[in-house]
């Protein structure tokens, strides 16, 4: 497969730094995906003087007028009914329509998520979306869903979770039977809401589309000895912003320790090197790239506050989403799941011998 | 208030390093806290050898005999049936019998709650216990609540653990005021479970024994701008493991990066000052003792694989939970919660007379 023929449509309005990051960033993906175009959708007044300093970028980019642009504090509803000429709106619409590949925006989450659900809908065998992403482990990359697409997730949400996970690591890091682990707690006996051990159940059945690897906690994640971890909104939520708030505080606390004496200050200068090295182990903008999976089409979150880099890795996953056929690899993975489901919920071959036995 | 009357049952046989390390940490604390006495729950003929050699605990302790010990794969409710004669079992009774203050086990963590549970009932105005915990901040310390004893909360335990976490910080931390926060999802929109609504809604009214802050999400764990994080036993679970795993993981990418080069190997030495002070900034040893919260009577859990130091920092917590009567607080806290809550739910005057005016 090559990128040849992808058509990227391009949220130009969404996120803190906008349209400069977004055409700047596509700017950067030109280069590194050959043959890729774009339609770059907001004001044409702000976006034109951008572009036109990049010709090289000028070259394969469209900029399709929108007189609208979702605010961040704007509410998912309002986005989805009153902002229908939005940048956000006309992109994900493009995919919609088919005008284009994929869509990336760094604008207003929950906005760009009721958006895609109402224009693109959810794929063949998937209830819900779910939004994933990757996060740094002593290994390399985990990916984790949902982080907060849906509060409530029942079994088979988890389990078709499982599944697009699972896809999006055999795509976006290569690999061929990504281990999949369900986030619950310890204690044995307390193991577990009901959809958990259900859907656990159901992925670890012959014919499972996934490698399930059972439970996880949360000290499981950082790890790397799961690919995937699944678990519903609320906790997964939760537990994202746990981590990215206690890697804050520990970044804190050795920057504090490196200033308390002029030993200390002295190691910090001979230890740059190491600095700029974990700095860029743990660069969030390599984690940059959201992702709704499940939807009938790609679309990829970047952060609000990203600059040009991360817009950047944000574009080539969803490059890579189109690319290496996400979507198709999906919906088999989502007929074997259902296969599996079907077969675990109809009445076993004795049990109606046994009760079918008189007549 | 002094501690000269505190009698302090301990779990001899409970941790990895049990008896030892239960001994050592018991005469650490008896210098720290004078005029406190121990009742050594146990195996005479492990236990009697440790404490003789320490001349001023043997002054101060006295072994009760137990044949028998929980071990840490036993099941809750095996351990709760079948280990009526174990020294978790009989320190726990201790307390419940008015023999002892308070207990400390570094042992079965589900056990060691079924136990609590079964022979200390709740106190009044609790309906389930909370496993709460302190968590290092940017600031310093913040109590977090339910760390894992409830998978499945309703407003009322959410709203009860917010109380028991506000006078645990009160008493532990020597706050007036402590700031309580839920833990929730971001997006506006999709904020919160019914229970996390109501919860809020009661602890801000009129009366409420709590200085509620409203919801807080995952991130703002670690700034140290809320004292009291309150959420569901499952939730914390994760959140707790992923902070965990999150800052044992960038101690190895930190560690990591210092050996990449002479010359960080050269800035490693220079700052070993610093590295001791961030070691000791984020000691798991300080924040040895989770405690059973809303249990009538006091049980501290101490990690299971905590070395002497760590399991004194547990005693000293049990110690300050009698020595500045918590129990007393938290009955008078849930007191007025339970006014707020009757008073929320008693149908209003104005409906009462519109609905009563034809008799």
């Amino acid at each position: 497969m090559s990128a040849d023929k992808i058509v990227l449509a391009l949220d130009g309005m969404g996120g803190d730094h906008a349209p400069e990051v977004v055409v700047n960033g596509a700017d950067i993906a030109r280069e590194r995906y050959p043959g890729t175009s774009f339609l770059l959708f907001g004001d044409p007044a702000r976006l034109k003087p951008l572009v036109d300093k990049r010709k090289g970028l000028a070259k394969v980019l469209e900029i399709v007028p929108a007189e609208d642009a979702v605010l961040a504090e704007d509410k998912p509803s309002f986005a989805l009914r009153r902002r229908r000429k939005s940048s956000m709106w006309l992109a994900v619409d493009a995919v919609a329509q088919g005008r284009a590949d994929t869509v990336v925006s760094a604008g207003n989450t929950g906005a760009l998520l009721a958006i895609s659900m109402f224009a693109m809908r959810m794929v063949e065998g998937a209830h819900r979306p779910a939004l994933a992403s990757f996060l740094p482990t002593a290994r390399g990359e985990t990916v984790m869903l949902d982080l907060g697409a849906n509060l409530e997730c029942d079994a088979e949400n988890l389990a078709e979770f499982a599944v697009m996970g699972s896809v999006f690591a055999q795509v976006l890091l290569g690999l061929d039977k990504p281990k999949v682990g369900l986030l619950n707690v310890g204690s044995e006996e307390l193991k577990g809401h009901e959809e958990l051990r259900q859907a656990a159940a159901w992925l670890r059945r012959n014919g499972s589309p996934v490698d399930c690897h059972g439970f996880i906690e949360g000290n499981d994640i950082g790890t790397g000895n799961i690919d995937v971890v699944v678990t519903d909104g609320f906790t997964g939520n939760v537990a994202l912003k746990a981590i990215e708030g206690t890697a804050k505080l520990y970044t804190q606390f050795v920057r504090d320790a490196f200033r308390t004496s002029t030993f200390a200050k002295i190691g910090y200068l001979f230890a740059s090197g190491a600095w700029v090295k974990l700095r860029k182990r743990v660069d969030p903008r390599r984690y940059n790239g959201g992702v709704f999976l499940g939807l009938d089409g790609v679309c990829v979150k970047s952060h609000g506050g990203t600059d040009a880099l991360g817009f950047a890795y944000a574009i080539g996953v969803a490059v890579d989403l189109v690319r290496y056929e996400y979507k198709n690899k999906l919906v088999e993975g989502l007929g074997k799941l259902h296969q599996v489901i079907s077969t675990a919920e109809a009445p076993t071959t004795p049990a109606l011998q046994a009760s079918g036995g008189g007549e």
